[in-house]
């Protein structure tokens, strides 16, 4: 059962809330004797941290992780790594006029209906703090698959304005507080979500995820495909709302030759001339990149008042003042980034078990 | 582990090869007292069922299940229910040609180079023919949702052509060889498919599959949320590369006030205003209608040619004479009704275990 | 979850009841490229069969075994195996007489008071008759484990009668109808079992399981400690009672000194200086020989009458007549060597998953 | 995949070493709306705790423990449980010399084939240290089994001296170190461990753990059987060799009609004359007394020495020093009690989740 973990031979289970004094994740069945500490992780959730710019929530909080166990004289030993952040800026005072009300688009009204009891400081458990454990986890996650697998997200839509894909750029993507791939979006951004958050508003956004290095034969027909368990991994974060293998929905309006990625001899190695199937064949990876998108809805927590109920039943207005991002989706890339390094960690384990090494 | 099982509660394990003697599923969890038979499960089948028009493959067999185990004097009894089609159209030497050549786009490639050793015949494990399974299990999850969940997918796009969302009539859906929910798409989608299929070329297709009458409170996070499942169990059926919830990839350009699913008191209850969201918030059913799409490439194998290679490593080109489907996104939509079932039976009962029945 | 599976990377599912149309399991995980036919699950089959001599129950039935998926011109393809029984002498007729009533010791009751349902056709999905697929899929384990490692059980005790231990001869087990290591004991069972059964009464043993060969570091601390799961394994055979590892009960009465296995150096290889610990320590395989004990009760049908009541809730005298063996604990033994080979597959997978190969 | 984890729909997952900062476990699955503090758990923490009395190891904490999630204005929320324990009293440099021999009897050497790398500090994760965590997560087991379920344990047995049955008195198990449930016991116990322990050696003993008012129909055939999954939790306590259930190995000298409950009906219920079976049948409870026994070896760690081998692969004689139980056996009864009750858990919410409530 999988309430709270995900991944079988890598296995993830986290556990906290916004609002609690801390959060934190067990990492079960890393395999031994590779280097890790609390620095190899470190600068993964400082990317995600918020209050970096004005683009994201202003909640500030320096995310420092500790290793609890599984770690000894700097190597991982075969047992569980336990990772835990103290939660240091909970002000859950901000909260409180929220407590009685339902937010649209929230998880709030869903977790009463189906608990009957509402942890409703910050969004408890349904917040998007939750993901920093997910990227702490992603960093070990990156050690399990070795420097060979590279890892990388850029946005590449905020609200209307999507990228030109002819200017992708990766070096660009850690230049800008967007994680945008193209230079020339930034300023338009910048513009863009500048007058969303006057307004009081907020905005989707679609983000790309592209592994380099990533052996062939990873993913285990047939439900334990690959891509089904990315699909799963990239719609479990918060407010996503759909996911894209290679070229995705475009596909539905292809014919076959346009979608068909020929394959060649490359000296004894089989080469691909195309990649429409984003490194996924069948549920296992070709060895082309995998290439993966998902979008998320715009925060639902804004300025704008919206129609809503109480717990009462009673009709309200709600406006979420709190502090929160305009573009959630922003903060979803490094998240993106660590959930596709996690699948890939299970299932190059899962390979091993069932083919050798 | 589910290199072949789904579900966790309402668990569904397949077996079989698309050339075997037989395929099979068993089915595990499935609550006691409820009444089943055969004629319960086998409508849904013929649904499926290949060779009813000339836009699906001529493979001919009546794919008549029986149920093996798990159920007696009419009813299930808690135990495994097993399922069994024998193969009675195997035809396998129409695949010998191919046995020693990859398909682009298909999975033999990746099976090789997983496992070293392929079942050539018509795709073997990675053929849509283990999709017939996962429409039984699904007939038996209906059964365990009860008659007021209503699960029904409709094709809303072949090719280029989509249909009118204004025109949507469910009464269509069963009146004609595309699941077209649109009267006035048919024609259009016959004269397309009739000349994707002289041309000896496919087409790709998206479904979109709606739930009524799911009670609100269904879902597990962090993990297990309604809509990861979701679209694991859709990811996971064959030739899907996209994956939707309510209005998916659109919400990238929305404003937050564009998204918000306002809601409003109908006497003691809650209703929403508009259903964005497709049902679901932070991964647990809110009581509206679940909507999820799918996107399905076209079929792989076809009479066009496409540059690939062989397992000497030599350069060939392909033409997949077999008998096969021009547009496999047809017989997709109740693969992907069946899935929907088998998910949403499995958070029913996972809910009944924490929060009583 | 596991209501009918057992394993995580070797995994087991079993269905059927004993007098449905068929019985049969789905062995999930296993290894591709390891040569397997019919021909070598038969013979394990062939020990467990009833009918063999009169200490066993009458019914008779070749339980041949056929392969329906998963192996590919001889050997695995790394899909799931489906294995079928079919049931050819099932004569429900037998037991119209105990439909109604409950048999003392027997699981009818528990079933009926769980699922409100009964299959009472002899034992339904409680009868030893699911035991066969644990034989069948035990000797796929016994593939992926190896020649190397050799898993061997004996009768230890019958009744009051107990083997001498100092005579013990691995050769002597396949030579009685009994597997006793002892070929002293034969006659003195012999004469014992003959009489239990004309006295229309029966009788429980002890089987011990010794592995061979098996490497040093299985076993995944600290809840899939290689014990525990034996233990699980174990105690999951009809009737069974209580399970041991090395010494067993009888480490409570030891002191310190006496428990410490001494280890010493042979070249550069650590050697045990006896083995209290029966080749684990801390839920790890040390590499010395593994040592597993079960019991299990007495065949709980019997001519002997047993006050009990029936579904009506009137008091009853139950008689059972039916086909059954006086010693249920024989056939057990080939039921324990399955076991163990799957325990130590799965674990052996698990161990390669983490370590590496 | 259960590393670290046990229990399906209750799921505990522990982390830490023994000389780690902490140790602490995350309990999933459990229900909303149960009142919960630590108060509720700690009563069950210092039942177990070291530094009692001279019979248990004089290592001296306080193990204080903490909820950091799950848990809102007293009531559990639905969301994981973390508890957390600080470790105050390490004293690695106690261990100092045990750094690079081995122990015999201890995990310390299969820790070092199999992952190659071993925290030596006191056992590392192989330390008795780990049972707080699943005494802590029973105590929350036993909220949600409710107050009608009592679940007890006692010794019987320590080295050569076992308790007298028909003295049984569960009350006198709370008055005396050794959870001894017969008084006349006590002293005979009391001049026996002494005497070891000024011998620098150590004993074994026998614990049974009895459940009153557990509902029938708990335990999930096949590979759920309640009696299966309470063999793998005992036995996966550190240091047991051996599990029965209800009367265990006797069984195997029984006749049938020896081995028989008899049922009878009180007004319409029905009732068991005996329970050899310790209310366990066909793997599912019967609603009597639920009885399991384990056995647990001597202390490995001792004053005694014992000849072994180092990491350089000498041959050494090992004497541990550092703090240790001479009976660890007796601190084994709270952790027996806490399995008990965590399985029992899972299949209560097992078995609403099939069944209903």
């Amino acid at each position: 059962m999988s309430h709270n973990s995900f991944g079988h031979l890598f296995r993830v289970t986290t556990w906290g809330e916004s609002h609690g004094p801390s959060i934190g994740c067990v990492v079960d069945g890393c395999p031994p004797r590779l280097a890790l500490s609390e620095a190899d992780i470190q600068p993964f959730l400082d990317r995600r941290r918020p209050g970096q710019s004005v683009f994201t929530t202003q909640r500030r909080e320096p995310d420092e992780v500790r290793i609890c166990s599984g770690v000894f004289e700097g190597v991982t030993t075969g047992t569980p790594i336990s990772l835990i952040i103290e939660n240091t800026d909970q002000r859950s005072k901000d909260y409180g006029e929220i407590a009685n009300t339902y937010r649209p688009g929230h998880a709030d009204v869903v977790y009463d209906i189906k608990y009957g009891v509402r942890d409703y400081r910050g969004g408890g458990r349904s917040s998007a703090r939750e993901t920093a454990m997910r990227v702490a986890a992603g960093a070990i996650a990156r050690r399990v698959l070795g420097g060979g697998v590279v890892i990388r997200a850029a946005l590449v839509q905020i609200g209307e304005h999507a990228i030109d894909r002819s200017r992708w750029d990766w070096d660009e993507v850690n230049r800008n507080p967007f994680f945008a791939p193209d230079a020339a979006i930034v300023p338009v951004w910048e513009q863009y979500l500048s007058a969303i958050r006057k307004a009081g508003s907020s905005v989707g956004a679609t983000i790309e995820v592209v592994v380099e290095g990533a052996p062939a034969g990873l993913g285990a027909p047939i439900y334990g495909k690959l891509d089904a368990d990315i699909a799963a991994a990239l719609m479990s974060i918060n407010a996503v709302k759909g996911v894209e293998i290679g070229d995705g929905f475009a596909v539905a309006g292809y014919t076959g030759p346009q979608n068909a990625d020929a394959m060649r001899m490359h000296g004894n190695r089989i080469v691909f001339e195309s990649n429409h199937a984003g490194g996924i064949l069948g549920g296992i990876s070709t060895g082309q990149p995998i290439v993966a998108r998902f979008a998320v809805k715009p925060t639902s927590s804004m300025l704008t008042p919206v129609p809503s109920v109480n717990r009462q039943g009673e009709e309200v207005d709600v406006v979420t003042k709190g502090r929160h991002d305009p573009c959630v989706g922003i903060r979803a890339a490094p998240v993106g980034e660590a959930m596709m390094a996690c699948v890939l960690a299970d299932h190059l384990l899962r390979h091993r078990a069932q083919n050798g090494a």
